[in-house]
C-alpha cells in the first residue's frame, strides 16, 4: 500500500469523476429500459438469455424451490442468520416513526401522517456477490416501516437457480414475492412493471454499473435508495491501533471488489509500516488475494497525518462509507466525524461486525455521498404527508395576512380562495 | 370543466409518460451542465445574457441591494411575512431529530448520529414565479435543521434586478449567500460549484423544465429534494361541500400555471353542477383568467364516484400534491388516505392557508410522486451515521456466528478480521 500525505492523496483525488455522465453505458441501459416498457417480460426472458445464458420457462420462484434451498443450509447458518435478523430488527425498531399533532388552543390541527410505501423492490446481486445479508439489510427495515408487498429480483445462475443463501434468507426475511430477473431489465421491471412483475413504489439493493445506472435513470417515476458504488473503508488510527487489526479490516474491504477502496490515516509513521507488514503477512492465506492485491494497489493508500484533527478532516472530505475510530477513547471523538455512513468505535468493533450482525444497517452511502446521505432504515420506506385543519374564526383572523402574501405574489386567486369564505352565509 | 366517471379519468392517464427520459432537453441541459463544469463563472455570465438578457458584472447580490428591496417593502407586507415565518418555524421545529443511543446490558453501544448537511443551495425561481413564499419553506427548515451555510440562486431581472420580495424574504429567512444565477445553469453551479459559487451538499427548490432536468442529472453526485413537476389540487367532497368554497380552491390552483391540475371527486352529482357554475361566475373577476381558463380546460376535471370510498381509492391512485377534504367529517376520512402531499381538513382549510401561512411545507410530491415521497422538511437537511461499539468480550462471543455468515457469502477475509481478534496477547 502507498504511504502518502493528506495533501498530497487530495491532489490525486481531484480529477475524480462523479456519476454525472456515462454516455455509452446510458445508451445501453435507455436501450433495455425501453424494450422492458415495451415487451415487457418477453424482454425480460431474452435479456435473462443473453446475459445470464439461461433460457427460463418462468420468472416466478417458486415454494419448492424455496424449500429445497433451506434443506440445504446447515443448522448453524440459519442459527446465525436468525440471530443477525433479531439484531437488525431490534436495532431499527428504534428509527419507527409515529404520526404526529399539534392541537393550537383555537381548535386548529396540524400533523405529520407517517405511511408505508405500499410496494418495494430489493435487487440482490447474483454471482460471486450474491449475499444473503442483502436480503435482510434490506427486507428487514421495510418490514418494519409496514411495507405490505416486499418483491425481490435477483439474476439467476447459469442452471436457472438462484443461489440457496439467498432464498434462505428471503425466507426468513418474509420477502413475498421473488423472481429469477436481474441488471437493468430487472429495474425496469420493477419500475414501469410487466405482466408477472408489479410496479412498486421503491427500488433499493446494491448491484454493478447496469444496475446503478437504471436506478439513477428511472429515478423520479419510482424511488430509489441511492447510486451504490465500490465499498470503502477508512480507518483513523493513532499509535494505539493493534495493526494486525487495522491490516485486517483493510484486507477484508480490500476482498469485496477490485474497485473497493481501503485507506487507513495514521498519526503514527511507525504504526503505518508495521500495518504494511502484516498486510503481507495476512495477504497469504486469503483466499480473494487476486482481487485484494489488484485493491490495495489501485486504491489502498495509508496517509500520515500530523494531528488528529488533521486526520478527521480528511476522513470528512473523504466521506467514507464505513469509518473505524483505532484512537484511545474513540467515544470522545466522534464528535470530529462529520461526514461517514457508519461509525466503528475501538479495537473490538470491526467492519464485518457491522456487514452482518450488530444491526445497524450495511446499505451504506458511498463514493462520498456520506455527505449528503444516511444508512438505509425504517425511514426509507414511509412518506409523510402533512395535515391542515383551520377553524373558520382562525381563518378569518388570518386572511388578511394570507392575502397580502397572495398578492405580493400576484396570485388573486389565492386571494379570491380566502375571501370567498368571509361571507356571512357559509355552511 | 370536464365531468367524468373514475374509469373514464383512469383511461385517460393511462398514456401519461413518466419523468424518465426528454431526449432534446437532455442534450441541452447535458451541454449547459458541462459548460459550467468547465468554464465556471464565464458560462454563467454567458448563459444568463443569452436566457435572462441581461449582461452583468457580477453574480453576487450586495447587501446593499438587499436593503433596498427591503425599503420597498410595506409594513403590512413585513409582518406577514414575519407571522409566516413564525408559524412555518414552529411546525418545522416539530421535525427536528436528536442522536439516539442504546446500551446493552454488555457494554455495547448502537445509535445513530444525526449531522447537518454543511451547505445547501436553494433555487428560487424568478419571473412570473418568483415567490417570496418559496425561500420561506426551503429555507427555515434547513436552518432548523442546522445548516451552516444556504445559498440561494434566482434569475436576475432583465434590468439586473432580483424580485425584491425574493430579496426581503431571503433576509427574512436567513440565507448567507444570493447569486443572481437561474436555470440549468444555476443548478451546475451549485453542483459543482466554479470561482463565486461554493459546491453545496444538497439543492432544494423548484424550478422550470430545465432546472428539473438539471436536477435529475446532477442527483448523486449532490442531493436534490424531488424533480417537481406542474402543482396539483385534488377536492374529495360530498354534498355538504359549498360550491362556491370549492370552485375557488380549484381556480387558485389553476392559476399557477396551464399545466397545473385542478381535480374534484365528489359524490354529488348536484355540487358538480354547482361547482362549473361557481367557476363561470368567480373566473371573470380574477386577473389571471387566460392561464385558468386554459388549465382548466386541459388539465380540470369534476368526476363523480359512486361512494366515498371509490373517491379515496381515486385520490390514492392520483397522488396528489394537495387533497382538500370537503366532506361531511374530515378528520375521520384521513385514514383513507394512503397518497398525497398535503391534506386539508373541511370548509375553512383552503390549499392558500397552506402554500403561505399555517406552517406545513408548501413543498410538496406532485405529478403523483406522493406515492413514494413527502414534503420537503428538516428532515432533508440533516443526514444520518450509524455507530457501532462492541466489547471485546462480546465480539468473541458472536464471532462464530459472524464467521459462519461471511464463509457462506464466501468472504474469508471478513472472517479473518474477526479471527485476527481472538489472540490472547490483544492490547
Amino acid at each position: 500500500m502507498q504511504i502518502l500525505t493528506p495533501a498530497s492523496y487530495l491532489t490525486a483525488q481531484e480529477n475524480r469523476s462523479g456519476v454525472f455522465q456515462d454516455a455509452t453505458l446510458d445508451q445501453t441501459v435507455l436501450e433495455i429500459i425501453s424494450q422492458v416498457r415495451n415487451q415487457g417480460d418477453q424482454a425480460l426472458f431474452r435479456y435473462t438469455e443473453q446475459f445470464d445464458q439461461v433460457k427460463l420457462d418462468s420468472l416466478v420462484v417458486t415454494e419448492a424451490e424455496i424449500n429445497e434451498a433451506r434443506q440445504q443450509m446447515s443448522d448453524r447458518f440459519i442459527q446465525a442468520l436468525k440471530q443477525a435478523k433479531e439484531n437488525i430488527s431490534r436495532f431499527h425498531k428504534a428509527q419507527v416513526e409515529q404520526s404526529w399533532f399539534i392541537n393550537d388552543e383555537n381548535g386548529n390541527m396540524l400533523g405529520q401522517k407517517i405511511t408505508p410505501l405500499e410496494k418495494v423492490g430489493v435487487y440482490v446481486p447474483g454471482g460471486k456477490a450474491a449475499y444473503p445479508s442483502t436480503v435482510l439489510m434490506n427486507v428487514l427495515p421495510a418490514k418494519l416501516a409496514g411495507v405490505k408487498s416486499i418483491t425481490v429480483v435477483t439474476p439467476p445462475q447459469s442452471d436457472g437457480t438462484v443461489n440457496p443463501y439467498v432464498l434462505a434468507a428471503a425466507y426468513e426475511a418474509g420477502v413475498d414475492y421473488i423472481y429469477k430477473v436481474g441488471g437493468a431489465q430487472a429495474i425496469a421491471a420493477l419500475a414501469y412493471g410487466t405482466s408477472t412483475i408489479e410496479k412498486v413504489a421503491k427500488i433499493v439493493g446494491p448491484g454493478n454499473a447496469y444496475v446503478a445506472r437504471a436506478k439513477k435513470w428511472v429515478f423520479g417515476d419510482v424511488a430509489i435508495d441511492m447510486i451504490a458504488g465500490p465499498s470503502e473503508i477508512c480507518i483513523v488510527a493513532d499509535e494505539t491501533a493493534n495493526p494486525r487489526y487495522a491490516a485486517a479490516d483493510l484486507l477484508s474491504q480490500a476482498e469485496h471488489d477490485e474497485r473497493a477502496k481501503a485507506i487507513c490515516i495514521t498519526t503514527s509513521k511507525q504504526l503505518a509500516e508495521a500495518i504494511q507488514v502484516e498486510i503481507e503477512k495476512q495477504l497469504a492465506s486469503l483466499e480473494r488475494n487476486t482481487i485484494i492485491k489488484k485493491s490495495l494497489s489501485d486504491h489502498g493508500k495509508i496517509i500520515i497525518a500530523d494531528s488528529l484533527e488533521e486526520a478527521f478532516a480528511l476522513a470528512n472530505t473523504i466521506a467514507p462509507e464505513h469509518l473505524q475510530l483505532m484512537v484511545k477513547n474513540p467515544a470522545e471523538n466522534v464528535h470530529f466525524v462529520k461526514n461517514a455512513g457508519a461509525i466503528f468505535l475501538g479495537p473490538y468493533s470491526p467492519e464485518p461486525l457491522g456487514d452482518y450482525f450488530a444491526g445497524p444497517n450495511h446499505t451504506l452511502p458511498t463514493n462520498g455521498s456520506a455527505i449528503f446521505s444516511s444508512p438505509l432504515g425504517v425511514y426509507d420506506f414511509v412518506k409523510k404527508s402533512s395535515i391542515i385543519h383551520y377553524t373558520k374564526s382562525s381563518l378569518l383572523q388570518a386572511s388578511e395576512q394570507i392575502v397580502t402574501l397572495a398578492e405580493a405574489e400576484g396570485l388573486t386567486a389565492h386571494a379570491n380562495a380566502i375571501n370567498v369564505r368571509k361571507g356571512a352565509n357559509d355552511a
